[in-house]
């Protein structure tokens, strides 16, 4: 592959993450090039038209202009095109496990967002034991198929590239929601393998600090570029930058602190 | 590939009969031994150690133990694994439109469902705007992708294997909610993609009479084996052939007919 395909994405997204990680473990970050969409925005009508009205992100445009929607989609087609060894497992039955595992990652994501997002004080618990619930399957998930680890097969592959991005968004947890995997064998092999998702060198494109700074909304119930009541610019602008601002506060069930306290400025 | 797999399925189950449309494709009935599980009664406990308290199907197992489970982590690795022809496209953009295409599959097949079990007349028209919002998605999908059709691409492939059972699994629908594809531009792609999957002859395993025999119980509701109030034999029995049956009530919403009425005897 030599010409350029362009990837239009927000830069902290966990579903473009998957594509960056891909590309550092291939060493070609040159293959892609990554457009940054502002959400807080409106859409660019140019970029409308390319992807016939839906607004999910990342898309993926090919050379000769062909549009990728789905970023497992698009993970799996930059890991067929590019050189070099494959993410996937070649075998197909060492294949079909780890896309069970990957099956997983819809309800993962689906109950770590829902916490974040949660504004009910008295469900906290109900949503914490939902996600808890899906890390005790994927533990045995892994002890059946991995059982020594740290990864599902020999080295980072597809599951972990799949996972990653979501593992380190679900800071916003720990944070927000004083989450922690409970001590105990339950959770032990899970445990292994997100610490060793999590330190792999090729998966260090956004920090705890980022995540926090700028998924605050989310914590206050507006996902996606909206904007909490009483606030006028959204904690996923690139005006202010989440470097120069302070950590937001950690109660998120105490209502939204102001725009100035939490250093953003309107653009 | 010599050695024996095993499906553990529902023979009507649109989820299995994928599988089947593959094998007929690749000429290659005798590849899989498909073994029956009667839904109607508590499983099997052997085949619930093998799947490790999972109780959803179909479940394959390979020559040597191992299990698989997801529908199109099954279909995936048969296509790899059997020789000829695989039902993906090789190429790996293409691969990645037809992808796009089986990514919708799931809301397509939940809509489906909600509408067939749902139980509030009232409701009945909203429950069809749903599935016809999907239909038009759809239809556009392949307007863009195939504007000449017959098939997303030259023969019947992946997606197509994956959205046949479901179109006859929604001859349900045309018999117990008085549902079709309204007449019109919005439509006319996706109506002859879906004419021409189910008049395949690698499609034929089911017949309209028998999904609207068996799947009555769900047209009142219940799903999965379960019983409609009042009733004390499943629509799904074997002990009843559906040859022997009448054909149930078309209005849903008037309540179950009698287990004698329906020709269901006790076991």
């Amino acid at each position: 592959m030599t010409a350029k395909h362009v990837v239009h994405h927000i830069p902290v997204c966990p579903f473009s993450q998957r594509l960056e990680i891909l590309l550092a473990l291939r060493g070609r970050d040159d293959a892609v090039e990554f457009r940054v969409v502002d959400i807080t925005r409106p859409r660019d009508p140019e970029l409308l038209a390319k992807t016939r009205g839906t607004t999910a992100l990342p898309v993926l445009e090919t050379p000769d202009g062909q549009i990728l929607k789905e970023s497992l989609v698009i993970l799996r087609y930059l890991d067929e095109i590019l050189d070099g060894p494959t993410l996937r497992r070649r075998d197909p039955l060492e294949h079909a496990v780890e896309s069970m595992l990957v099956a997983r990652e819809g309800p993962f994501t689906s109950a770590g967002y829902l916490f974040v997002m949660n504004q009910d004080r008295a469900r906290r618990d109900e949503f914490a034991d939902r996600l808890l619930a899906i890390y005790r399957d994927i533990d045995g998930f892994l002890r059946e198929h991995s059982p020594d680890g740290p990864f599902l097969f020999k080295g980072f592959g597809l599951a972990e590239a799949v996972f990653t991005p979501m593992f380190k968004r679900f800071w916003f947890l720990d944070y927000y929601e004083d989450f922690s995997l409970p001590d105990g064998p339950d959770y032990d092999r899970v445990r292994a393998w997100k610490e060793a998702c999590m330190t792999h060198p090729a998966t260090h494109q956004v920090t705890e600090e980022e995540i926090i700074k700028l998924y605050y909304d989310y914590a206050l119930g507006a996902g996606n570029g909206a904007l909490p009541e009483g606030r006028r610019v959204s904690s996923f602008t690139f005006s202010s930058p989440w470097q120069d601002r302070p950590w937001p506060p950690r109660d998120k069930y105490a209502g939204t602190a102001t725009d100035q306290a939490l250093g953003l400025l309107p653009a």
